[in-house]
């Protein structure tokens, strides 16, 4: 006998890096497991050490890390984790990036600028991730920045099954707070059963000879529940605008959505005096207690997560995770 | 002694595919060059043959092709030339396409979907192409999908240029003809002089209770002369039905302008009767007589790519090509 | 517990091109599924679009096409479905191309060629192929080409079978059309229990002195039952010559066998009004109605083909298939 | 029903190169299989054949080779084994290299050398080999050369259980025969119990003003038990010279301790006559008869490489092997 | 005419980031150029914008980072900087990386860990880098894991040459600080003119029995002045706990040699309260004023590599530089 | 100034290995150079050194070894100057192997086999090969298994210019001592005019019933003089059995010409006894004394490598060296 043979199996083993462990654990609550035992600790200069405490020998490997700042600590971090899982062995290993990495610079805006959003992917690539599961990409093309599968999740439906609770559909308008996410918007729209859009833009009133151009909202808002809509929501200064503008323009109130919540100083003050009825979120990322504000409500994206872990690793169809994504 | 050393130079030939002669030629008169000569046939059962019929050793080779119908056969073939080029020791290999193949597929808009242009890229880059020219890509993301320097140029200073002779600025809105190309517009608008924005989609009109989604105009139009943009014109249907929502909603008449003239049938008919003014493209692709019409206006892009090139060649600085896009 | 463990299991997928649906079918039937629904379309400027319908996550995945005329078209289709089916999570990926692709370009004849047949196993690669199934490859090198696992199979066995039963082994000769395909002819006249060998081509008759260069037979074929083998028929114009040739050097008659019946204009004419008595080929490409003519017998290499994906997908011995070649 | 499904399995098989086949069958006969049939030998022109005698298609492959002199002929023929593996269909290719070849050049020690050891981890990746298994590698860095996961067992403990049968542990010094080897001597040192260390190298001695360089002893050895410890005996003159240096010392008796009897001439006769007690070493590689001597005793390395073998099929963990080493 | 040909040139750049200018200025000012000017800055959630202020089309470009802490931060401005010059089209990139970042952890110390060393490797050739600058690595092996040319300048005698003039040559020891370095010892100690050598470690004492291990010195150092060398000091622990046992000894006094002077916390205090004499150590990290001490000397490393860098640009030899590695 | 620019040169090296020095002194002295000094030599255990003596930074490199038999160490050699030509940073390297290693196993003749003419071009291109320079390989498609630049040398022309001198160019016929290699004959036929051509192979005898299969010639051979022709020359087992079924078969008298002399024991004896007038061949193999005999003559392969390696470093065109293989 020339051969042994034996059973194959496939072993699913979720690791989660240290900048938000909440979030991990809530997914390997729903998945009814534990994370596995992890070392990860910065010696004194700065340099990460992680380590696996158990054996991951032929996995299938997801491994999770937020992005929130210092985010080259925690992407660092995640690269380190998954030249582990490669070197010891693990048979696939899946990045799990709720917020990606430096989305926003997925183009070269000007000349002689990186594309870092390509450079996250082809980082990772390198580490030795075979797959990606993302929530919301900041544009959706970033999926054909990575060499392999992408599972692109959404949170639009988590969002606004959330809102429908909130407001009468008859009487809101989506808006987007510049040029950029007025698709987006569209596709809330959708969602909202085919409601009207507007945005926010800088240009001349047409109505007002020879004014200078100012911040202009294009679409009818008036006397209607604005949903404010964004994928982030980092500084909050475009969007805490969009809130004045639309309030000036006759808003009968404002509801902002986003996906993820960054949160730099001085969003949740921003945010908090924007006049704002509602500030919607999940958490993707951490939302440490002191950037925390009345208005704000956090949506838990661990369920969609761990539902895109299972099917994956069971080979179940993850498209169905898209189904508000026309 | 055990070296020979000789001066170094460098070499720049231009080679074109046959899916467009003429703007190649037209490219190469600005360069003051010839084409290298190219044999390139088709075999009986559709293989395509290349070969070029002098030394291209050590050069920086450009190969230009345009990508009408039969798309896939003119992308073969550019693929062919490149290899050629590559097993044939040019020095470094750029490939022009200045209508980027499949650039409309740079997502999954569905599960279980290709992601063409990032293959498109791929394809390139493993036939042996080091760098890309292209114009007004459909998503400037595409970019990122290619591992190697990208030179997009923009033909919006070209087109807008021209416009501004035709128009009076005071009374222009600039209208996207759905929600994807919003961003774009307000480029438009801002070399335009900050005109206002406008763009069409599908909603219910908020004024009308109960009445079904159809196509409504966001932004004031009323009055004025809309440009409606696009980055390319392929069937002509959603540009044309987007003409006539703006005249329904009072617009004073409509140029359309466009990058890409795909002009697939029935396009030319149906801008012919859309009742626009004009129809501004560029020569990116080749337009036959039997697409040529009235109100449709050609301004050829063989400066600007011509330009570029040269750049290329002496290192210069192709960032200035840019300059209409923020 | 930190690891959920599962059933390990294999699934096999079968996907299929729209160049040869009736082949593809054909093989499905064979290993007893359905093909994988898939939709496939042309847009107007002749962009293909790809999208399978059901899950493919974790499959061995096999995509079938044929390479008739327009073969860019069906090229571009294949690399577009492996794309998809990559990005899609299949777990292997098998391309079958039962006729490759520009086989004919496996090498450079003159400088500054293409190495066609190279870039296209390169390009399957880059797409996402981890392995590949041919039939009756031009030169065996080509196995070579590709960066993974080649399955050749062989349809001279199929082929000889049939031929058997149509002649008297005794008097036969095998001829190869020119002097490129002698090694294949012995291989041919190996299976036919040593028949003897000639072939066909251009030099001056020794046995006339100052004449000119003109077609020759080599080998002796006088008044015996010519087997003329090749491994395509294109045009059909050096095999039609040969027939010619055969009969004036007195040949009792002559069978034409070859794999690939690319039949492009006007092989079929020029087959039937040849003098060949039979002309035996598989179903490798699509032989439309129009193309078809009396003399012509198809057989099926569905059952060869459908046995190699069955094995590849059981880690069975494809090398059985090859029986026939020593 | 459009797929096929079938229960996953998994299969070994191990396949051995000619320089060393006692050891591959020791290894066999630990997993209780036969190795895989296998032809392999030299043309003429000393070009290597080879091929397997039954199909490896989707197996977890094992292909051991030792690096004794030809040490090119053995390395080549085991890249030829591994490139035969991958287009045979093997899923997983495990190259086990127990003497990894060019170790010592692990490095440029002056401008323009080769980083040999980094060049034959590139050689095997290229030929195909997914993972590598080898024995105390003359530097621990080479892990890194190889892009996969390296399982890097130790033969310390094996050894330092025997030499603990052999000796009075509190009269023993643990010696290093230069500077290099210091830091794996400590290891031993550990192993047995915190034994002191000491070196060998070249320095004045401080002692006797105006002396020139010559060959010292650092640390207390007199009347000692040396355990003179290597990686691997080459020609054997630095650790002859050094148990020479150890003698004059004062050291009670010597006994050498090495994983590769790399045993170039005259390294028998050398370590033979050098006055060392006992050699000691594994079977890493072959050690022909007329190369044994009286004081030499082999330990065999198969029972350690076979339980490598066997955890890495079964996903059980492999760092259990490294205990020896903290 | 179907060709133009320019004069070939080349041009050196040399870029920055933002860890240590005057490093970079020194360097630059030794080269006689400016800095490539650049813009780099922190967005509000720590994500780096980089982008150059000048062409760097067909430039032979430096880049320059000194790796610190937060040394993730400045790894990753690095990466964006190289993924920058590589899409504007540099020509070459040379990564200057005067100390390697994660050097110290260049193999796997025990299972399932990460070879971070080999990461940052690839993670600059993926990032676009060509070439490799660096400073006295870790280990030397690390050279090997960077696919391309590395140059590897030693400060060894710059320091050394600056030890001579402060210590009397007939008196010294070269010490190292473990058992790891003293193959490093050794080259120290041939350029000091064979100075013996000695090292600490722990063990036990076997002039005194039962004994519990603890720190001991091998190698003679009473009355004698102590070059204890390493080549990077972090928080200085063990380095001042050399000093301790040296002294405790009976060392006349210790000086402490070192290239990298991360000086990592509590490391100014524990050096400046040693007892050493000295500790010299070179610029390839920055030391801000509160971190310097009274017993410090810092020797510029600027000279070396503006010599490298003006050597791989005019295509000299570098091997020059590395003349006091034996 | 924020740059230094210098004047662009390019500078010839040409190193060689140690299998063939007197071929790669004749090409430098046709190219005026001397050999780039080389230290090459082999450790006890089989292991190869090589070391450059002078700098290659920047350069044009060639590196040229001929691969005799002990093939591998050749290869290996070869591949270690490739890697230091790498790291040394030549700026591009040329590997010359006139003939190619390995090159008869350039497909799977049977299943699990390797295509170890594939793996030697991966090797190289691995070790850092840019481009690849042969002569005459044993099949043209091995073109295809660089993925590089290849320059395809002939030696047809050298020979058959040379065979001309000795024959009546009106009574030879051109043979192929096997059906492999008829188009090459057919190549030389042209060459020389238009000869007729003929083969050996094993057949029946058609015009003896029941006899069993033998070694006929197909082909007109009685009275005339046979050009044998072969790429290579191993043992000379088939070329010695052609000759004497030549002269069975009546030939007046037989030439062989071949590119390769391999000459394996006993090929000189065979050759010196097979009755053949003339054994021509060239010196891209090493023939030492004992392998010559009477019939032997040895055309000088340098000047045709020699002018390749001046046109590729001048950006000539090699395509004229090939002008007799239409």
């Amino acid at each position: 006998m020339s051969t042994i043979t034996a059973q194959g199996e496939k072993t699913l083993v979720l690791a989660s890096g240290r900048a938000h462990p909440e979030l991990a654990k809530e997914i390997a609550k729903e998945l009814d497991i534990e994370l596995l035992p992890t070392s990860a600790y910065d010696f004194a200069n700065g340099e990460i050490y992680v380590r696996f405490e158990e054996s991951v020998r032929g996995t299938d490997a997801f491994i999770i890390q937020a992005h929130p700042a210092p985010i080259n600590e925690w992407l660092m971090e995640h690269l380190l984790m998954i030249d582990t899982m490669k070197r010891a062995s693990a048979k696939r290993i899946t990045v799990v990036a709720p917020f990606y990495p430096y989305a926003r610079q997925d183009k070269k805006h000007r000349g002689r600028e990186p594309i870092s959003a390509r450079l996250v992917s082809d980082l990772y690539k390198t580490a030795g991730a075979d797959r990606l599961i993302s929530v919301d990409l900041h544009t959706a093309q970033i999926q054909g920045f990575f060499d392999g599968p992408v599972d692109h999740l959404m949170a639009i439906p988590l969002l606004a099954d959330y809102i429908r609770t909130r407001v009468d559909l008859d009487n809101v308008t989506v808006v987007s707070p510049d040029t950029g996410r007025v698709r987006v918007a569209e596709q809330w729209a959708e969602r909202l059963g085919g409601a009207p859009l507007a945005f926010v833009h800088k240009s001349r009133d047409i109505n007002v000879p020879n004014q200078a151009v100012a911040k202009q909202v294009v679409g009818q808002i008036e006397g209607r529940t604005c949903i404010l809509i964004d994928d982030m929501i980092d500084t909050g200064g475009t969007i805490a605008g969009a809130v004045q503008v639309l309030k000036s323009g006759g808003a009968k109130d404002v509801i902002i959505a986003a996906t993820h919540a960054v949160f730099s100083d001085p969003a949740a003050r921003r945010l908090a005096e924007s006049g704002a009825r509602e500030v919607v979120v999940t958490n993707t990322l951490p939302i440490p207690p002191e950037k925390q504000f009345a208005q704000l409500t956090v949506l838990s994206i661990a369920p969609l997560i761990a539902r895109a872990i299972r099917e994956v690793f069971e080979d179940g169809s993850v498209t169905s995770l898209f189904d508000g994504r026309s």
